[in-house]
């Protein structure tokens, strides 16, 4: 600790760091604490209460022992099941991605139609409906739970990845055709699915609009917080400081996770949150 | 509990269920208690420490709680990581479904070369290579982590699943060839491939046969227990008795449990293992 704005980011596993990736190239002067609870990953298929419990131990470790001011919950499942619970369990401001993606996908649409794909838990918790509701938009949700294993296999230029998107889109469009929506916008509602986007993009029908949560969230908290981080009497590092942290296998973690920060992770360290 | 033999059989998730499955059929006048460790699953892509720490509790719980005299771990990957730690947490005879995995493919074998499908955790173990060595066999051993999702999204008979196993099978293949070996057997080295069973059947090449480590598994238990159970003056049940437990969702469990048990799973009891 040396004075400067720590933010906090955690993920159940990797995917979380598509949003430390658009932080650090927005915030120079700030240090960043990762945490991937990878040993509990993934997420998407646990019950709310499981989730909950698990976020909120994921989110003190940030805070008491790595001194974070600042939390992004840079995971759609968490954000979706366990946002309440977080900001009950740690006495700092906590941001999710839900919203920040919904308020993107209102500047985005035209015709207030919404399609959000995304795990089968943000789905069944219909997160991004509610917060779609709150910005005056109607959306469609569907869950695509073989997206985030093909990421992880590394099939993300596969023909088969192709096909299976090609697959979850029909099946979306038609229930949105059949619901009576027009939507011109898809929200990628999981932080794996960036490192999908440009089979994604060339998988929707023409028009429809790709909004990635995890950017939308990135610039959500700059927007709240890069202030206090960027002002000039704020103590700043040099260049951001990150350390990152996982709860199962750091050498997987630094293997996989350069592919979704876009740089190397640094040494990674073993966190037991004794579960 | 009346006295009649109990068997516990564990897994992270549902797949063990096939090996449940073949119990029941053999074993009419046991009781069986399933635990799936469904908080923390998939074991697949997680570290021996962590891996072993969770199987041994849960063997636990199937012990104390439940009072299991005989354990069958209906998991390849605890089975490949975690047998030792299991058989040190608990007083009674632990049976995993490797060996009996490796014995059968020496049965079948005519060439002695042996190919070995699996998640990650299972074959960077190379547990069923050390198991096949020791019945005097050579193995090739590849992770196929698609396969478990492809099965829990229900595409059993999908076009895209085909096209996924044709792809691996083909990998393992080529590398197999290359090291000179000469296969006519595959074990399915994870319980939820018996559920694949056919399509695999349909992309192996002619000549391959296919072997279910979780049939033989079950078959390994019932010589070595039958007898303890199957006695004219053993305590029956009248019929199998099963109970189901699982650490999260019971509702899930109950909707996807019955597709590898070939039957309704019964009321599940939801456990807290405290992770």
């Amino acid at each position: 600790m040396n004075g400067t704005f720590t933010i906090g980011v955690f993920d159940s596993g990797f995917g979380g760091l598509t949003v430390l990736r658009a932080l650090l190239a927005t915030l120079p002067h700030a240090q960043f604490a990762f945490l991937g609870d990878t040993a509990r990953l993934p997420y998407g298929s646990k019950s709310r209460r499981t989730i909950a419990r698990y976020a909120a131990e994921s989110a003190q470790f940030l805070v008491r022992e790595q001194g974070a001011e600042f939390l992004v919950i840079a995971c759609n499942t968490a954000s979706a099941l366990a946002l309440d619970a977080i900001r009950d369990a740690v006495p700092v401001p906590v941001l999710g991605v839900i919203e920040p993606g919904a308020a993107a996908a209102r500047t985005a649409t035209r015709t207030g139609d919404v399609l959000v794909i995304a795990t089968d838990a943000t789905v069944q918790s219909h997160a991004y409906s509610a917060a779609c509701t709150v910005q005056g938009l109607r959306a469609m949700e569907k869950g695509c739970p073989l997206l985030v294993p093909l990421v992880e296999e590394g099939w993300v230029n596969h023909s088969v990845t192709a096909e299976v998107i090609r697959i979850y889109l029909d099946e979306l469009m038609r229930d949105a055709s059949a619901a009576g929506l027009m939507p011109d916008t898809l929200v990628l509602g999981c932080t794996h699915y960036p490192l999908l986007r440009p089979a994604i993009e060339r998988a929707v029908p023409g028009g429809v609009r790709v909004i990635d949560s995890a950017e939308a969230a990135a610039e959500a908290a700059v927007r709240q917080f890069g202030a206090q981080v960027e002002t000039p009497d704020a103590p700043k590092a040099s260049e951001p400081i990150l350390r990152c942290f996982a709860t199962d296998s750091v050498e997987k973690f630094e293997r996989l996770g350069s592919r979704f920060l876009g740089r190397p992770t640094g040494s990674v360290g073993l966190v037991d949150l004794g579960g």
